[in-house]
């Protein structure tokens, strides 16, 4: 795959870079930001001429419909340097697909191929000096689309603003998780929006969230909402769970998001002759397996952390504490995912994508 | 119930007026706006000093949570205007109730009473010629509130935006409304946010109500996400089916919005002796009913329209069209409850609150 560059594209560049100020060191996820960002406006059926400019805040109507409808969608991708300083993106094509299917979803307009992989290669250009070298270090990259056209009436907009805007990120440590297997709140519905990286989403799982904090949960493993028997995904992860020496993971569905990282794992895991049975799992085997012994490991898999060990999990009032293990496979399929990313390790499957 | 103005807000007036330039007689309903909004911050655990200033596109962060995570929950009501050129509103108090409700469940801050009714009172006192006289005109107003916190890491923001703006309103006449009965797609989840008035449960219905009016369907009647077996509610009423001279209604729950026209329609219609039974409704039932000719009437129940008549709906592929009657209960309800909004009757509820 190669990403071609947007030909007639404005560009203008911030008189003076952040970078300096930016201590790379002590970076927490998702709060500082590069110099530019690129903008996109949408009108009456029309992308218009997309822009690089200084990131700055914008002008918007208070009755945006995005701020009454939540017509928004999102992103998560990163991009990554090798040792020879050249900046590379992983499965973006995957990301691309992804965005235009939530668009789709959300009854807003499909972005062309050009304004997001093309103005995301400009930008990273622009800004390759933000992506740092080393294992952990990566510049995430977060496109985004909102309603921008006015009126309080529920229906689709007919004004959007396609956004990219980066931030530098470090080697994600999130200190031991523990989760909770969800009895009564709920993520998604069957014929709603949960495939689709639509922000109210994610704000909907806020509050269960918090008191799932206030338990001393950092995550809630979310189950189906008819049942509440099968697991299906974590807050912004897909979920693995390792019982008897097979992976197991959901498949995806209308409530579950098609992680990218999820089915590279699942991927790497078959070439690593790892059993892998992609089929719903449920609460009471989850248990069982806790229970008798066979449970080894569970995992989070996502973008922002690639893996995410989990140490233990909370049904019904129990606690149920994973084992420690030497050799977890966790973080050998983490290992192996991010060399490929960093270019440490030949990339046979093709997922690497030079800027 | 008496509304207490705030102390301390600023209050900066627009130098002109744009409702000379307003055509009251040909508004579309939620495009036109007053000359003035409410705005008031929260800071780190503190509301701020609230404003009234011109209405105006204002500043905010490309990476504000409100764009990326979806915080953002809204209210709708009503101001209108008596023959003594009085305004007043109808149950504030649950709209201020309800707000707080949504705020709790998206993980936002709650808004104090003074600053939601005390705001609104003092921006209608400055709006009050907005406000026009005779039934079917009124003031729409859209109390809502978004994340203005920065960051693009999925949890809650530390920083908020309530504000409150304004829109004038004519009779709303939706011409003949035919629904569909939801069989896939769904609007909310058990232990959901469907009971919010949170922004992304309204852009989640925008695809599956386009897929609708392709088909010759204004709107669709939500049903159980699990088993679409029950009759919830519409896009943005409650529903009602009049099946041998009884009313039904869904109880309201996690999924389905408690609104301030059900529950007013209700207590109306108990007054004036209809039998009404609030329960679950099964699709089944109403296929039934509308087979063998004892269903009545359908109708949806919200503040923009009072009443919605419904004069057919679809399930699974086949059309059922509602007997044309002479004396519908909806219009005589609808009749009934805009004479106690107008003040054209006597307000034995005490629902009336007077600005
Ligand atoms: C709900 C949800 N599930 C799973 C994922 C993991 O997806 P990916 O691996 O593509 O980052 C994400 C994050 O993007 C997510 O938001
Ligand atoms: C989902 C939904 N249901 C029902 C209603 C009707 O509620 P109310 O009568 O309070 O306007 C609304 C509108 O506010 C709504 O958004």
């Amino acid at each position: 795959m190669e990403i071609k560059t947007i030909a007639d594209i404005d560009i203008k560049l911030a008189s003076v870079s952040k970078i300096k100020d930016v201590d790379f060191e002590t970076l927490s996820f998702g709060n500082v930001f590069t110099d530019h960002m690129l903008v996109c406006d949408y009108e009456n059926g029309v992308w218009k001429k997309p822009s690089i400019e200084p990131y700055a805040p914008f002008m918007i109507d208070p009755s945006a419909k995005v701020f009454h409808y939540g017509q928004a969608i999102f992103e998560g991708m990163k991009a990554y340097k090798d040792e020879q300083d050249d900046v590379w993106l992983f499965r973006p094509d995957q990301n691309y697909e992804r965005f235009n299917k939530s668009a789709v979803r959300m009854a807003m307009p499909e972005v062309p191929e050009d304004v997001f992989m093309g103005g995301l290669k400009q930008l990273l250009e622009i800004e390759k000096d933000w992506v740092k070298k080393g294992k952990g270090s990566s510049l995430y990259i977060r496109p985004f689309m909102i309603a921008t056209g006015k009126g309080v009436v529920a229906a689709p907009a007919v004004f959007y603003r396609f956004m990219i805007i980066l931030s530098p990120a470090k080697s994600y440590y999130s200190g031991e998780v523990k989760v909770l297997i969800a009895e009564h709140f709920s993520r998604a519905a069957n014929g709603g929006i949960g495939a689709a990286k639509a922000a109210g989403n994610y704000s909907a799982q806020f509050y269960p969230t918090k008191l799932a904090n206030e338990k001393g949960y950092q995550q809630i493993i979310w189950t189906d909402d008819a049942t509440h028997t099968k697991l299906e995904e974590a807050g912004t992860m897909n979920v693995f769970f390792r019982i008897n020496d097979t992976l197991y993971t959901a498949p995806t569905s209308e409530r579950i998001l098609d992680g990218v990282t999820r089915k590279s794992l699942i991927d790497l895991a078959k070439r690593e002759n790892i059993n892998v049975e992609v089929r719903p799992v449920l609460v009471t085997e989850l248990v069982e397996a806790a229970q008798n012994g066979t449970l080894q490991e569970i995992f989070g898999a996502g973008t922002a952390a690639v893996v995410n060990p989990i140490v233990g999990f909370e049904y019904q009032g129990t606690y149920y504490e994973l084992p420690k293990l030497d050799q977890p496979v966790a973080l050998a399929l983490k290992e192996k995912l991010n060399n490929i990313q960093y270019k440490l390790e030949e990339d046979t499957f093709g997922w690497t994508v030079k800027i």
